[in-house]
């Protein structure tokens, strides 16, 4: 119930045009769920530049699409992960003005009113982490993140992060990606006084299980500073960088 | 090496006093990890407002006081963590402005140049997760930053989570601090779009693992926004959510 | 043995025309366990009303039509879960008024004679989760139980369940699904003092462990009043739900 | 807000005495969550029967018996698990009538007004399942139900469980607690169409795992109709048997 | 019911003086099964040999001296397993003919009608591992198995166990009881065409995890013949030894 | 180097052919190992009954046809398990009497000379556990034992079980086949005073863990006399129960 | 930056042609990494004999092949690992002195300067392990060592092990390879006192786990000796032994 | 069988004064593995170097006393690993030289015959470490290596370990010790092209579960040249690197 409506409805309590029994049996029958529902839903529409989000695996084609097309009318930024060239191509056909990003596997729709801020800087560890850490990019950038991205800066070869030293002091937030023996949140929390935020990925063989030992990994970090998300969760660490990055602008 | 040692080596190159082969010389005897180190460290003396930590167990009651008393004539703040009673009484011998938290089992030295900025929120599940909660409610003071915090807030008794949503709303930061089943960070993430990190404690029986059930809901949110610490770690969210806060103010 | 059987033995005892010598040979032969199949066979004749079902996995598709086939011979419902529509086409070839149900994958007769009473509520906390509560539902009303259900109630939007509340309240039992972190069957038995089934599913990645998790957050529950049943086993909960709800009619 | 209140407020609005944009802004800093705490108390309120339950783990002497004294002013039953015989001494200093069932680790209030009805059946495999088994008895009794018990039923004697079958019939749902393999609630399940509650128990060694065995074996059930609940946590399972005992009658 | 109360029941039938009508009756009301549990009672009396067994931990001394003395006066063998000082000491003063290993920690009284027959060897891989292999011998013997051990025979000193071949292929069955990596019994195998029964025991550090390794290892074993028991159950290897040994006299 | 040959060797010696310096040559020649291999061998050679076995998976048609052909030379029975039916074909062209299960998926040979013997008998809990419990037939038939199963024996229809009593009981040794929840050993080893043998199947979904949950039930079986072997190892379970039946006989 | 360009840019300050601001401009630009990167450049040359690795899985054909040229342009030996035939057959056209091995599925190009020095031996328990044994091998050829290789040397066979008592007695190194139980570098650390590598496989089923088993056994090892690398890693192991090796020559 | 025995006996052969029949039968009653054992007992006397070592935990001081009394009456160097103060103070009553680390809680008697060459460096992660770090130090020392150790390395401050890397470069084979993420080894094995000897320690808590994670960090590394021994064991990590070290002097 929006705050007019209220005030027309009190007036009318006042004024006699309903009478305070049946005003009481509309406030009972109004149930308190709703006032909820519209509490948080005023709260949504103020969310602007949260990105509608469509997770691609286990939807047809067709499903997705139609989602993305729906999601498409009422907001910007909209976004589907994990989505095949054929999902894209398909959106493409209705949405013309559709973008693909091949290696993070993500068709969306930019909000043309929101300006790139802050920096976010976002570093993975080997070749194969990539993906993720393209997708953690996409995201913040759709939600008005400046980015910066290196790669390949494996702690087996930490002559490569010292360069990036200046940039990393430069974030806002750092996203770290790595898969195997995920070390390289820590090293980078031990260099710069900055929120980092880990990303196993489920890169590796034998006792990498998948992601979680790069997992386990951060989260025992000896370094302070290093939060961690699910594995191979791209546009959910995107997503927090941007937030944090946000609030800093 | 700073600048101005620099300049004074390259200008006694120049002039002479010192020849090239002897620059040669001390420049390869120079160890590049000492170039390396005074970056750092350099770097490192521009981390105020960041405690320099003591994690006590295993630690006997007088190596503890010996740190202690050794940091504290260096800088402010000083932490030491999961301290008990005695070990508080023993700094106070010696350090009698020594503070004490016994629900977070903390002793501490603020730094009395950081004035409380921001605003960090701090909410537990149960009553018993308030120890780790508190550890991070003293970790993110001690770091400059403003905290509010509220207990048993439960997800099986989401109506008292209800009433602090303004508050939620008005924070830079948000950590949830919850064992047994671990499910507040993904309903307040839902809630507001702020900054989550989600605290496991090994609060819990049976299946709760003691913790790891709760730190597997966390990473498996359905909720975006939530990132997540180490079971039991207050001290690391508290200081990753105080970095988070400082950025913003 | 049948009660006349063993009136008609005892009476060929007493008259003789078997001698006891013959008749405790014969009662010796006669096995222990057949009186108990029996017994427990009368008491399977009671179970009117409980559907005769075939998992179809690992089985081929002529082996799941000829099983079908003979139970559909005996009794009423007949169910076939995890069913293809090759499964189904199969099927009804053979037993035209044979139902499908393409969500839930179930191939089903019901029995004509029950009629849906009392109230099963299902709800599901995800769209991924649907098929598995549809499970759960078409098993609970071949049983006899009214269902009603909601999808995508996911703890993420607590205020879409909140409008579900006077639903759930007139529930005679609840049924929650839900994968990834599993905790809107703690949140749903935090609202209503009903039994409350929760049902993990296998949705999610990474640290969701196909459904692990969702599974040990439900039994850390810190909420009373959830029991829970194995990772997508849609038609267990229907089942038991169903048995359940037939206790309060 | 009660509804007199609400009354009282409209006539107010109507005769005048607070004008319509006060009664808005009352409206508006009335918060939401304030009537929906309303709602969900009123609820509450109605919860009778339920029991206030304090877990004695982790608490002193001295809190639990403050809890204790403070929830028995307001309600009945009220009831503390695992209690250790010093908190019941101590609770009976204040409250003589306090009960004490020292297998089961309880120590209560019933409610007067609480008849036993229906039937709750709870069994237990070894001896040492006894007090979760027990613990789950004095839960549902408390909560209103009947209960009849036997112990010692293991499967590996599977003998010793058939006589009890008449009794598991005329259940209205049966609690089945078992350590080490944990095999009893499926064969329990086989003989009988109730709704059956599995309580794994941390009764066991080397690969039991501390309960984990068990609760995986019921889980795994090939017998529809179980469902299971946290290792050792009688609690639990006592109090949804009872919520299930009571809608039947 | 034993054969002789059939044989009366139905002459009783035949000789009128039970009418038929009754005699169904009394059939009906005959409980399956106590039929069942008289079979099975039947085949129990014809266990002598097999120990009725006590496991102390969990019990107080004076419960188990009673169970003890009560096993005492129907049976032969009594054996009480991970039995301390104390309760040896205490059933002593009330059976002064009771036996104690301190090694295998069992309190026991032997059958003096069982001969010692065949031969089960009992191997151990470290010292550590002396009490689990003592506990398994203690039981064969009393269960009427000649029973031949001997200790150290670790894969790391595999020349230890090459003198020992002529014993182990005299054997009816081999009880290997092995910690740590617990390979000895893949190797006993691969040597001998004899039932070797592996015990894992919890001995080791680290990922010995408390046994489990040295369980994966044996179920494991690239050689054929190897069948496992629980962890440190030598009271099970024994009792399995003592079964496979009985059948080959 | 047989007896014979040690004969002449040290005649040889004797009569002086071969110098005393050249025979200590010779036995320094002969590696200690060769003697360890020789009577190993011997001992082989004595090994007959026991099958020649390929483990298909991981190779290819031609190397198994390969492999089993070199076998076929030398001994009998030889067996290939887990053989497809194209494996079955390929040797059938060259070893026109090779024999096929293909329940069990096994190609075989068997020893002419081999008489059935004594009883195994073999139980499966669900019928998709036949494939393994069909294995563990073939194999320890092929290795002399006479063998009895039964399928379709689960503890949720524990009155399947009840009519095989007596069939047990003949039983020298019995193999137990169970996926899911892995009661069925616990609750055979409770009925009779047999060794039980308990093979998991990998049959089963979500917390069943491919056979795990099988696995622990067995192991931490409260009925004494269940000894397990790994998850579909059906060979291993024929093979163990063949050489204690072979003792038997 | 090396010696003389150090030396060179030191005289032009010296000489003036560079003034001291520049030149301290010029450090000040030169980031303190890139002298680090020198240095460790440097080091870098001097690692010659060490391979420049490619990890084929997760690349297309396409770019191992372009990644493979542009090694090959700088240095020898170059490796692909786990390289299938096709990778091979592009590498070849472009290549075609390319080499390539099809059980350790390698493709390499060896450094022609250096010689097999020392003696690597490597033993593998199984047919199975091979390819893992022979990528061990090839490495470690590749990098300068002498390499003796056995096969089928499983502890369920131990007298195939001794007669390569010899040879392993000769290593510098000793790398075992093991799936299932993986219980034979134990063995063979018992019997030399060599550093033994233990490579843990994939091969097996059931609770082998995919090699989880065979690494916890090895890591659990009675045998002092035995160090691990990750399961399938003969790479790594490969590698590490040649490290080991080329110390001793 | 040494070489001048097998003489004699054969010229006894010759001789006559044993006979052919007599000859064979003491060569098969001289038990195969006797020749083995000699073997093996020769090479083991070529073991000198080697510590007897002691594991102390599960021993009785009275034990480990007696034990390591023996052991210095045969050998040097002698070593309890694990041992307490007590311990030495018990064992020093009888052997006054005995030395004690009250760090590495080592009791030993170092071999005055062996000079320490070559260089193994061991460094730990955290303080924490040093105990596990320690162990390894003394036991390579009493090898025969000269031993260099740094503390407190740790991947979060990674400019400390800079500074050390010409001593690791000079190092003949590296042992890193570090609890909780378990990062150092990968970094240092990145830096230098040594032979790496991960250590992984029980130090940490939470999801460090004992020093699992550490362990599999190690096992996961990116950096080749790492293996990896059992959590806390410093023991065998300083045995290993004596045994390259010594294979390199």
């Amino acid at each position: 119930m929006k705050k007019d409506e209220l005030r027309k409805f009190l007036e009318a309590v006042k004024s006699g045009s309903i009478n305070v029994d049946d005003a009481v049996s509309k406030f009972e029958g109004m149930p308190f769920e709703d006032l909820g529902f519209a509490r948080v839903d005023h709260h949504r529409a103020l969310r602007s530049g949260l990105p509608e989000v469509i997770f691609c695996p286990g939807k047809t084609t067709s499903q997705v699409v139609d989602i993305f097309e729906s999601l498409a009318r009422k907001a910007r930024p909209v976004l589907a992960t994990r989505a095949t060239e054929e999902v894209h191509s398909e959106i493409e056909e209705r949405i013309p003005e559709v973008r693909y990003d091949p290696v993070a596997r993500m068709a969306f729709l930019p909000d043309p009113e929101i300006d790139e801020k802050g920096l976010v800087v976002i570093a993975s560890a080997g070749t194969a982490d990539i993906p993720v850490a393209q997708e953690a990019a996409v995201t913040a950038r759709l939600m008005g993140a400046t980015v910066e991205t290196f790669w390949d800066a494996g702690v087996a070869g930490i002559h490569r992060l010292l360069p990036k030293l200046e940039l990393l002091r430069e974030a806002k937030v750092i996203v770290v990606v790595a898969g195997m023996e995920g070390a390289l949140p820590s090293v980078v929390a031990g260099l710069v006084d900055k929120p980092v935020l880990g990303v196993p990925t489920s890169v590796g063989y034998g006792v990498s299980f998948s992601g979680l030992t790069s997992l386990l990994t951060m989260l025992s970090s000896c370094a302070a500073g290093v939060s961690v998300v699910n594995i191979d969760n791209g546009f959910g660490a995107g997503y927090i960088a941007a937030l944090i990055n946000r609030g800093t602008c």
